[in-house]
């Protein structure tokens, strides 16, 4: 298997942009100094970026690169459906070791594609550099809204309600399980758990339809972790939350991961956990046209809470009680100790 | 002076996108899952995106993190100008150790956004991660350009002639002294090559006056050296190209760096130097145009050369002797030994 050294940089950059077919919208694709987009005419555009930092973002030992390159693109393609855009077009900026195999970064490219191309976008350009340390991989996407139609984190209102898609917790769980049990959290009652981490998928095709009911005012996607991303809805919007815990959705493999791992099932829920579901504020009014879309596209949409004036965080319990809530979600500059 | 570890992550992120005044064409800026922007009618987007690794693109014995951002910043808007294309938006991903000082980030962000701002663009997004090893920094750039108007590398023909701006090889001669010299290579005899390594400016106001004359026929930017770039203009045009080495410009601090390296001239004028100085084919019909376009920018623009039919690239030394030339250019993968 040739490494990057091997090929050289002329011969990997003309792998990495050999046969790629004409793409809707691209005038001029990757090999010229930059790439040729055209724009639909009536829509803005929305410009997101997300990096992957191997041993921080990903694990090789826990992800094969195809898988990394998936993920990448899941992160990006979960920002635009935080906005309600269509993702169009990506650049893909590579830090690799020379000494790496060619085909693991053909894979990592492959991942990311493929995983764009099923929502419709294409890379159109990218850059690849040298590393000596921890490879990594940066993706900025862009996509399309029409114009004046996008979601934003400062649109919720006292009122309102708060609804999360899926489950979110199962990633950080996923990520907690392969760190206490190693090898171990391969086995098939895990499994679901750790695809949650390593296999996210963006909630962009309900997004879009979700737009078009007009009930969103307010969405965010949940990268950090329900409470520290709703913290920051709740910031930018001048709103506090309520969430009620008894309206959670029920999981039980979250559940019994909380047994297992020994934390609490609402520290699994709230805390630390990049599942790429989103966060939204909804019109009271409109709940059942949500529901109604979520379920034709087969997705969980719980209502969790709702959006009030105070600001800050609370969870109401089942009985009644109701307690300050402390964001605390992923720090990329905490240290260990 | 803070660390990153010090302030944590979101207080980083808030004073990275403080004070932001708004921009035209900027609907939505940092702060929310992406950035919205509106494209203007009639044009067609452009996009490039280039990284920075620390020890391999910059030296932070050489280079304060605002210069780094400056250079970075160029790196990028040369590629637009490549393209004839005006800039608009950027996207700016980092990584960072938690040791690493904030002010130092800021520094480099901002040497970014003024060096963007000369030329009319702004950051409206990006992306702040952790790492342990070298830092790095990824600039995604969007530019415009009327609709059909963009230079390629792929237009030149054969008789077209072959101009370069500035005088090529000025940053590689700075870079090999410093590794030469060391601090030996910040005497004043050897500033103006060390700010022709650390401080180059994009051929922009120049490349989108020349466009207007329609007299370029293919353009490219010089990040590698010319022989190497100029290469990959060839394969793209399906031309060959032949330098005629007694019109090169003359440079006595280039001739001066010759001798005191031991490296003939000619391998620092065409050898690895990311001068971001344009190589160009130029319709010989118009010639005069482009050259008065130069002479009003102030910007030296010499016509060293034509393409020809056969592929590959000659010299035609000044007693008219042609032989042919290896191209040579920076290699990221390539080892020391």
């Amino acid at each position: 298997m040739p490494t990057l050294r091997d090929l050289g940089e002329i011969e990997v950059l003309r792998r990495l942009t050999a046969d790629r077919s004409p793409a809707a919208g691209v005038a001029l694709g990757p090999g010229d100094d930059a790439a040729v987009l055209d724009p639909s005419p009536g829509t803005e555009l929305v410009a997101t970026t997300d990096a992957f930092v191997e041993g921080a973002h990903y694990l090789p030992a826990w992800s094969a690169p195809e898988r990394t390159g998936a993920r990448l693109a899941t992160a990006n393609l979960s920002d635009l459906a935080a906005m309600a855009a269509t993702p169009r077009w990506a650049l893909l900026s590579i830090g690799a070791r020379p000494e790496s195999e060619v085909d693991a970064l053909l894979a990592l490219q492959r991942g990311a594609e493929d995983r764009l191309a099923r929502f419709g976008a294409v890379v159109v350009g990218g850059n690849l550099t040298s590393v000596s340390g921890a490879e990594w991989a940066s993706l900025t996407l862009l996509g399309e809204v029409p114009a004046g139609r996008y979601w934003t984190r400062s649109g919720a209102r006292p009122g309102d309600l708060l609804a999360i898609t899926g489950s979110p917790g199962r990633a950080g769980a996923g990520l907690a399980l392969a760190r206490r049990l190693e090898a171990g959290a391969r086995s098939p009652e895990w499994q679901a758990l750790l695809d949650a981490w390593l296999e996210p998928e963006p909630r962009l095709d309900l997004a879009l339809d979700l737009a078009s009911t007009g009930a969103v005012k307010a969405a965010m996607d949940v990268s950090d972790g329900v409470a520290q991303d709703l913290a920051r809805l709740c910031e930018a919007s001048g709103v506090g939350a309520e969430i009620a815990t008894g309206e959670w959705p029920d999981d039980s493999e979250l559940a019994r991961a909380s047994h297992s791992l020994g934390v609490p099932l609402e520290a699994l829920r709230l805390g630390p956990s990049d599942d790429y579901e989103l966060v939204l504020a909804v019109d009271p009014k409109r709940r059942a046209a949500c529901e109604d879309v979520a379920a034709r596209h087969g997705v969980a949409l719980g209502f969790v809470g709702r959006f009030i004036e105070e600001s800050g965080l609370s969870v109401r319990l089942a009985g009644g009680e109701v307690r300050a809530l402390r964001p605390k979600g992923y720090d990329a500059f905490e240290g260990e100790g």
